[in-house]
């Protein structure tokens, strides 16, 4: 090792799902939507002045801000907004989790928080989800750092009833507790009508699910202004400009779109219960899935193999070799005929 | 104090430059440039299908990083991006200097530099310019965590010799050296062709200023791939997807036009000579810049008066409340035409 490389941080960082490029390909591997964004997302591209881009963006991206807040019927110093809820979280994680006690979050999650955990030196302890990968809620009802968890769960599916994120919330009055709501739009409860009522409760939600706009990195927080406060000055001390252009002004064309949402999100749930269907048929067995994927095992044939074979017919979903998980796969709900064509797969493969 | 806010990182945050948004402004305020970004941009943004805005970005955003790498000679393995310069250099902050000893940059620089030393709890010196505001090399000939200074610096437009910075290298095999060269293309010399031989210097750029994007959220590091390479898990420990597919898209036209990036580049050079003269013979001081702007100050009238008189006029150049150069002002060169309104508004204002 030379001489300069002993002050650098050194980290194992987070492994993001493939990102396959074949004309032909089904790509059910990272939860991203089969639907465009809203029509005027590309009226707004379209009709962009790229003279404009020579100028630095609002750095407090206002106008997206304000629309989310309106959308939500939240006020304007109750929203954050940031690169993709990635870069919310981890700011979150930077602004929040400076205590000496462990941060406390699922066994089986999302698999960033350890990383952000581990990039930012915060100690953290994983309570593990019970054998149908359930939350036990009683798990947090102890002394923590913070706490944090997606609802529904990843890559679970699983939705924890807003009664016990309550009680969670009452039992830590001295924690910030992060409710990850990246999936709520596909059929689950959001908390976010609890955040007037607890102030130590920050949502954290997406653009990059429900509203098709992975591409395009948008992420935002709700929570009381004081929260918001203290993200805003760790964002502000991390990178001004976070928000560009043609974020700020897609970000705002897609929320204003409550039809088309509404409209694509439903699809996705009639696809994810047919598909819940079929794939009960063909022996596999998985919690009822709030999300827009299903975690699913088969009752004979292992996971990696049907995985390896799905992916030589350039089928993509998402498998991890982790314990108590590696029987498993996380198949992302497309289009209606995306998951017609994965069943009549799956029919000939496991017949 | 609540009891869950005991564990918030508290900061004082960076404070940009004010984005006034009047029809008639002159805005000399942030360093942006007067000109369009390379015309094949605006045909990019027309161009993009919305529809791909559900996939996620390339995580990598290889397309952007060969861009670069062609661009400047380098290997792809030797180039790292990111969203603006800023956020280019908070992960190279949260990467590189995490030793005991302080991290050295001057006393008058980019403001933002003892902020991310704050927000990562790095023990930094600040040692001081000369009185004609020159980096003094011996400076920074001790023990140390790291390095960083702007070349040209920021706010004063000075250059450092390419000499000088040599020395520095060498004298600290020991440390990463960071240039910042933010504002490079106005006629200073880069260190880019020091890489392949000090392992242990990052030299980072941005298309915010001379390639008129500051609205886009583009920077770049360039160093060897071990350095690259540390960067890199760092930023995939925070956030995977941090350029968006516009950013991929626009950036990737933008540097593939050199005739018209030249050309703008000189462009701004002649209005900044043209201006030094004017502003000379009005009574104003100032160290030859090689940057895109000119830090002034008049021989009688209080940079601070100054500051308001053509704020009130709607012409915004940046004043600094600081020790050493509160009697300066921070003037963007813009148009040519900008520059003579300005050189106008003085005349009167001064006589």
């Amino acid at each position: 090792m030379t001489n300069w490389e002993r002050n650098i941080r050194k980290v194992v960082p987070y492994t993001p799902g493939e990102q396959p490029n074949q004309p032909d390909m089904i790509k059910l591997n990272t939860n991203e939507n089969p639907y465009p964004p809203a029509p005027k997302v590309q009226q707004v591209l379209k009709e962009m002045d790229a003279g404009d881009l020579r100028l630095y963006p609002d750095p407090s991206a206002g106008a997206l801000v304000k629309a989310i807040a309106d959308y939500y019927g939240l006020k304007e110093d109750q929203v954050f907004v940031g690169v993709g809820s990635d870069d919310v979280l981890a700011m979150s994680f930077l602004t929040f989790f400076n205590g000496e006690k462990p941060v406390l979050f699922p066994d089986i999650t999302y698999s960033f928080y350890d990383v952000w955990a581990e990039l930012f030196r915060i100690p953290y302890e994983r309570p593990a989800l019970d054998d149908s990968f359930h939350i036990k809620k009683e798990d947090y009802f102890k002394e923590n750092g913070g706490i944090i968890f997606p609802n529904p769960n990843a890559p679970t599916g699983v939705e924890l009833p807003l009664q016990d994120i309550e009680e969670i919330l009452k039992a830590n009055p001295g924690s910030v507790v992060i409710v990850d709501e990246a999936y709520i739009d596909f059929g689950a409860h959001s908390a976010l009508p609890l955040i007037s009522k607890y102030d130590n409760l920050l949502v954290v939600q997406t653009f990059s699910k429900s509203r098709s706009m992975a591409g395009m990195r948008i992420g935002f927080a709700c929570g009381n202004p004081v929260l918001i406060k203290y993200l805003n000055d760790v964002k502000y001390s991390f990178n001004s400009y976070t928000m560009n252009r043609t974020s700020l002004a897609a970000g705002v064309a897609a929320i204003g779109d409550r039809d088309y949402f509404e409209d694509t999100c439903q699809k996705i749930m009639d696809t994810r219960e047919w598909t819940q269907k079929e794939l009960t048929v063909l022996g596999f067995t998985f919690q009822d899935s709030k999300a827009n994927f299903i975690f699913a095992s088969h009752k004979t044939c292992p996971a990696k193999q049907i995985f390896e074979a799905l992916r030589a017919k350039h089928i993509y979903v998402r498998y991890f070799a982790k314990p108590r998980i590696d029987n498993y796969l996380r198949i992302t709900i497309g289009t209606r005929e995306e998951m017609e064509q994965l069943i009549r797969f799956l029919k000939d493969y496991l017949a």
